[in-house]
């Protein structure tokens, strides 16, 4: 009784729509600690439902999201921001009652006002967002311990039954992050700051670099050691998830892009000015910022990353 | 006698001006590969001259780098670029005839500038920029492998004795770098959108970051993995060796940084118009330099670089 009991699964099932680096990391996840009787999968390429199949990432996998999400206790949504209205607008007749909705984008306000027009009633939907993520895409990306030591942030509507809550959050944790609520118009403030202007702002400059004469760009490649190549390891994220999320987090992003402008035009001024004291005050600051982040724990303390400096 | 050959060392007396990151490391890489048969070192700063001796960083260590320099054949400037002329300034009078004086800073042409007036006609002054660091900083941060797989630059001056070009070179090899010639004028050009922009942009983002309310910047800290992180590394590095680089390197930085300004204007104008195939094909053209990066060797292709996932 008591083995039955231990390995019984917090749920008996569970669907992944998408299965890329998201949804497959879940898939290793979910199968380290048991957590899934057995999982569904879904994805709209016909070669990621194959490779995924292949990988024995799911159980069984279908064409048809409705056909996935038959008697599912829980749905994760891992496809870009831009397609999760479309996707509930396609399964909602085929919801078990009394099953959890989530998803993992990067943008919850949005999100939620394409969901929530097509939600049955007796559904319970929980936006989530874990914070992980490498610049790798696709079903052989995914590994068991991305989500290890991550927070995962949920944004619940108002009235959410507190009880899908707490399961999600065992789900979470069984996975191996930790948990934070908050709402969803704080989410999106915030991580417009520590992730999509990181990420526009790679994506600018290397795009910026890209358009030098050949030559030159030659160079910047064979040089990039020297802080670039950090910026192109973000601007090798997914396009299609990254167009989505500047589209659905429009108005944070552009807010806090004013204020890095604002900003980068008070230090260009100072170095076209010869104001070494501005510039010297300024990477002062900022330092400390890095000592915290290591402190919290969200990063690793070894230099360079640990990168190797050995020759081949 | 084949003995005494094999272990002679390429410079008989070397000296580092600066005992920070990049003059430590040199140490390291010196006596792993006995490149040098006495290490004399200075430091403006006296417990970075105690330290380094204390670590048998330097064989003897001067607080005034006249007496540094005394009979050195290899003299190699380790200080932030703003500092260069007047050392060299100090040190003229005591430079033994037919040295080599080189430098490791990440600007070029104003080095030249400052250094030349006060170069003695009998020293070989090569200019030269080990592409490589950490974001630590002072003597206890220096390791041997710093400088293994990278490039090393040099932009030696017309009618610099190609026998003292050679020597360097060997020097830089030995040290596990490869060598690449080119102008001060390029290589600041170059060096501009590889090192300094990036380094410019991390650091006016963690410092927009850091004027956020203060409960917003404890959840930037929190929620730092999603791109942010990886930006404050770039921005803890040595203020005052950015502040100089910054001041020195004035033309090229605010050339590319109008480039830059411009390009992100057109993807927040994008981003206000909702035009989703402008930012997907800006987003899909920047993945491909990453490749190119990784395949130059300059870069390792473990996602997140091999970051830690597992929980503590």
């Amino acid at each position: 009784m008591s083995i039955s009991e231990k390995t019984s699964p917090l749920f008996p099932k569970v669907t992944l729509i998408g299965l890329g680096l998201m949804g497959s990391s879940l898939c290793h996840a979910m199968r380290r600690k048991g957590i899934a009787g057995h999982i569904s999968g879904h994805d709209h390429n016909p070669e990621t439902r194959e490779k995924a199949f292949e990988l024995k990432l799911v159980d069984d996998v279908f064409e048809n999201p409705t056909n996935a999400i038959k008697e599912a206790d829980l749905i994760i949504l891992c496809v870009p921001v831009g397609g999760c209205g479309e996707i509930v607008e396609d399964i909602k007749y085929a919801m078990k009652p009394g099953a959890i909705l989530t998803d993992v984008g990067s943008v919850k306000s949005q999100v939620i006002t394409d969901i929530l027009p097509h939600l049955p009633e007796d559904v319970h939907f929980i936006p989530g967002h874990p914070v992980a993520g490498t610049e790798y895409s696709g079903p052989e990306a995914g590994f068991a311990e991305l989500y290890d030591g991550r927070w995962c942030i949920l944004t619940p509507l108002e009235n959410t039954d507190p009880g899908a809550i707490a399961k999600l959050t065992t789900f979470w944790q069984s996975c191996g992050s930790s948990v934070e609520i908050m709402s969803a118009e704080h989410h999106d403030k915030v991580l417009a700051i520590t992730s999509h202007i990181p990420h526009l702002i790679a994506y600018n400059i290397v795009g910026t670099a890209s358009e030098l004469e050949h030559d030159t760009l030659s160079e910047v490649i064979k040089f990039s050691a020297g802080g670039f190549r950090d910026f192109t390891r973000i601007a090798s994220s997914d396009p299609v998830m990254w167009r989505d999320i500047f589209l659905n987090n429009k108005e944070a992003v552009l807010e806090m892009l004013g204020r890095f402008s604002e900003d980068l035009s008070a230090l260009q001024r100072a170095i076209r000015r010869n104001d070494g004291q501005q510039l010297f005050d300024h990477f002062a600051r900022t330092r400390a910022i890095r000592q915290s982040i290591i402190e919290a724990g969200q990063e690793t303390d070894v230099p360079d990353f640990g990168r190797p400096h050995k020759s081949e």
